[in-house]
């Protein structure tokens, strides 16, 4: 399968390295808005050129920013590629879904759309508890991870040089879930902490600033530690995550079932990229079959992820 | 949806509870070899009198045994009826699948084959997990939990007059599995303990009958505990089971990536009666779709099983 990829930052950065340690794989080129020249790189390219390679791609990767990148260029990529994201914005999902259906049924192009592991494989393990467990209670344990939308928010705030959000999950709620009968909010179930470098005399005022932040901070225990730039970039380098769906369903005479599906990330990005990546092979069967328009992990049958034949797969797996 | 159940052991009694209180479901009737007049219940009726009921039943869920009833009986029913098994005898599913396919195709009919946990949501994690994590390392942990064949090896010998037997993973191993790097072998992941009511002078007899059975218990650490009836009846009357499927994948740079997908069911046959309800739904759907012939878990769109349409489920859990 040849595949290309657009945008070149952490995700941009597994696609890369994971395509190309894959022999099933061909990586055609890495599209970026940035001088491709300035990478010194031979599979960076130019997105304006991007067209010239309509032929040679079997499917791209979209490795752009959920906030403005992917509405505004998902739309026309959908035109001339099958293409793969990890859109995460949840609001906006059911209309980009009908917007990339759209374009891509016009087109006789796939579209696999918010893929990753939250939306993605968290969702769809939401669905299939849901669906088996039909009484019961959901509970999602986000981390313990960095959240990339809270650290934004703390190195916005005046006098912060850098900062990260780990989200943990409240290790006592998670043990006694089996029992617990209730559907937790956010801020129930995690406690926040960040790690800020900034000078000292900034510290009282950014440390109020983080907490008294509506959304983001307000409702939950949260905790700042301020650190030397020394330490942060010993320390704080990586980007590991992960978490828990955990459905604990009601049966007959007060039998309890519990379906739990965990995952322990080291690095976030790495583990998008392999699912964005599987997606790319259930977007091959899609078009062979010549079901064109938009996808999801929620209607796409499991075999189509692994390249193989349904057969094949049966007697492989069942 | 209209349902019948043929098959009134551990399975058809859960199935017919789970199915009688869900709203969305109406029991038509559970068939039986025995004489219906025994259970004096106007559910129960002859499993000779099924073709009356043919017009009447949208999907038979079929809980009878793997080992004889399924092969004799599903080939027949299938002509008249869609169907969902729990059928569990690994090494014959590809042959099963193909006849279930053949006579179903002919008669516009839909089997959805082979569903539960293992085969079934096990099985389907293996296959989404190892889809995505490309290198890496698949164990499955089952327990604890009854291994019904197991307790039935055990009845069989001399003097038995009662038995079970669980299956318990290494707590050790499965604690270290994210830096064990290996695929065990199920009794080096496992212990076996059997608890047995019998005579004191037949003890040490069958003792070593069970520790000696080959395939069985020969190369598991196997304890053996031989209790009174009276104490075999107070504390192992429920079927309680689960377990994980764990795949530890390799990503870039030495980052590992944990999947972890894990059972705790206080009722092992309520559980596989609550994933077989599901998969009504599925079937369903697919007598909808025009889609005939065999289906399994590996090649469903998981929204299948929530009897809710497309655009609403990825709305709702996207």
């Amino acid at each position: 399968m040849n595949l290309g990829i657009v945008g070149y930052g952490n995700l941009g950065k597994s696609l890369r390295g994971l395509v190309q340690r894959d022999p099933r794989l061909n990586l055609v080129k890495v599209f970026t808005r940035r001088d491709p020249r300035s990478f010194n790189d031979e599979v960076m390219e130019s997105l304006d050129n991007i067209l010239d390679y309509k032929e040679d791609i079997d499917v791209l990767l979209l490795a752009i920013g959920s906030a403005t990148d992917i509405p505004q260029m998902a739309p026309e990529l959908i035109k001339n590629f099958n293409t793969v994201d990890a859109y995460d914005n949840h609001a906006h999902i059911p209309e980009y879904f009908d917007q990339m259906e759209k374009i891509a049924l016009e087109n006789s192009k796939v579209a696999f759309i918010s893929t990753g592991w939250d939306p993605g494989l968290f969702s769809l393990n939401r669905l299939i508890a849901e669906s088996i467990l039909v009484n019961g209670h959901t509970n999602t344990f986000w981390g313990k991870g960095v959240s990339q939308g809270h650290s934004d928010a703390i190195r916005r705030i005046d006098g912060v040089i850098k900062a990260v959000q780990y989200t943990i999950p409240k290790e006592e709620i998670l043990e006694n879930i089996k029992d617990a009968k209730k559907d937790f909010r956010s801020y129930e179930s995690h406690d926040r902490i960040c790690y800020v470098v900034c000078n000292s005399e900034d510290e009282k005022r950014i440390y109020d600033e983080i907490v008294n932040m509506e959304d983001y901070f307000k409702p939950y225990n949260t905790e700042v530690v301020f650190i030397t730039e020394e330490e942060f970039d010993r320390d704080h380098n990586s980007m590991p995550h992960g978490g828990h769906v955990i459905r604990v369903g009601e049966n007959l005479d007060d039998n309890l079932a519990m379906y739990k599906f965990t995952l322990e990330l080291d690095s976030n990005p790495d583990f998008t990229a392999s699912v964005m990546i599987a997606c790319a092979f259930a977007v091959n069967k899609y078009v062979q079959n010549g079901d064109f328009g938009a996808h999801t992990v929620l209607d796409t049958p499991p075999y189509y992820y692994s390249g193989a034949d349904k057969k094949e797969i049966i007697a492989k797996y069942l």
